[in-house]
């Protein structure tokens, strides 16, 4: 049974896969990918402790991650308008004891929360830098998908303040920024210690990378196996299927 | 036909398994691995101008590049035994008009050449840092795989300093230094722009990497198909034995 929450005009309810949980969801203004699934699934996460959730939108990356943990789990995020809906998804599957999503701007978060006081964050940031030319600013999906509220270093610094020492980092992002990425989390005594990336066919660039990092680590990274999307007949191959329904435990 | 050379005791001579290319080995002194064939055939090389291979070892790297280019190809090797089979090498194989081997210290190469002279740069340095410990310092094998001479940071400022504006720096290396090697590249405005991994097999974590960076390039990465070394039956793969083979073009 899910408690009854409001669900406004051009939102949907769509199922989770998993445990049972249900998510609001709304084209026009948010609507998680996979990209967010699989960060939740390869995120390591402690059994117990606090974790946090970036730029974590509709709430997607805190609702599964709830399955793997007993830390409390917060999320932040800048829109209202997001916030709202994540609220009323964690309201919804009677997870408000164990997730909290703070509206606010993750620069300023370590004001309230003091430093160091995660054992880790999650984030799916903004993939795209902000260019200029006629992009609408104020639309929910360009904010979601550009670095309008915040860049890629300004992620990385505040995940570093807020993650304590020893602390891990995970975060999803396109592979095209992989220089920089690595580069900055290393500015930043994260040092990158597992990454994998994400192709859509085996013969197939990669469109997505997921990376660990770790607060004051040594220098040491293991490239897992690659991850496989479709097979050659264009369905999910048996390792996604098993990450959407979890048949697979995640990494802790 | 091949020119008559002198081998040494011990020394033997392998078949490059393309162009009727022969080479000379020693498993007391150098050998060369699989490491070396993958950098040959990863990097984009000129069809013609100035090509530099550093860390050159028994001249591997340019024998294989000279099958793919009409470029003049250098290559550099601190270590005289090596030097001496890497040039009886390139006479045996009749290619003494197109590659010169080069007996010296790569930090101190620029002082000769000038600043900026190669279009394309190779190198498989040594992977491992120095740690100190019971190595042998002056065994041929421990210089070829250790830090003893030049340091990461070293090889990569060197080939800065060496390629011209514009030009190209392929490596292979060791996946767990991944972050370092990303660095410190963009430190010394060498961008990385493609990068390989290669795994034994299918669902192993990657054992090698390649990288092309260019010189005063701008951020942006692919991260090509996941190259895969043996199938399940513990064969080669089809594509390592095209490499081997050189079935198929490699990239310019």
């Amino acid at each position: 049974m899910k408690n009854q929450v409001v669900i406004h005009e051009k939102e949907r309810v769509d199922d989770l896969l998993t445990h049972d949980l249900k998510i609001i969801q709304s084209d026009e203004v948010f609507s998680f990918s996979m990209d967010a699934v699989l960060l939740a699934r390869f995120a390591p996460v402690p059994k117990y402790g606090k974790i946090l959730d970036l730029c974590t939108g509709n709430g997607v990356v805190p609702l599964l991650l709830s399955t793997r943990t007993k830390a409390q789990i917060e999320g932040i995020e800048i829109q209202p308008r997001l916030v709202d809906m994540a609220r009323r998804s964690v309201e919804m599957n009677e997870l408000k004891e164990r997730i909290v999503i703070r509206e606010g701007d993750l620069r300023e978060l370590v004001k309230e929360t003091g430093h160091g006081v995660y054992d880790a964050i999650t984030v799916n940031p903004p993939y795209m830098p902000l260019t200029g030319g006629d992009l609408k600013l104020n639309s929910h999906q360009a904010i979601a998908r550009h670095e309008i509220h915040c860049t890629l270093e300004e992620v990385i610094a505040a995940s570093m303040r807020l993650v304590r020492p020893g602390g891990k980092v995970s975060m999803v992002h396109k592979p095209q920024r992989l220089g920089e990425i690595l580069t900055v989390f290393r500015q930043y005594r994260l040092e990158p210690k597992v990454i994998r990336f994400v192709h859509p066919r085996a013969g197939a660039e990669a469109n997505m990378v997921l990376i660990e990092a770790l607060r004051d680590g040594k220098p040491d990274m293991r490239v897992l196996p690659p991850l496989i999307v479709y097979n050659e007949q264009g369905e999910y191959c048996p390792e996604i299927m098993d990450i959407y329904y979890e048949a697979k435990e995640g990494r802790t």
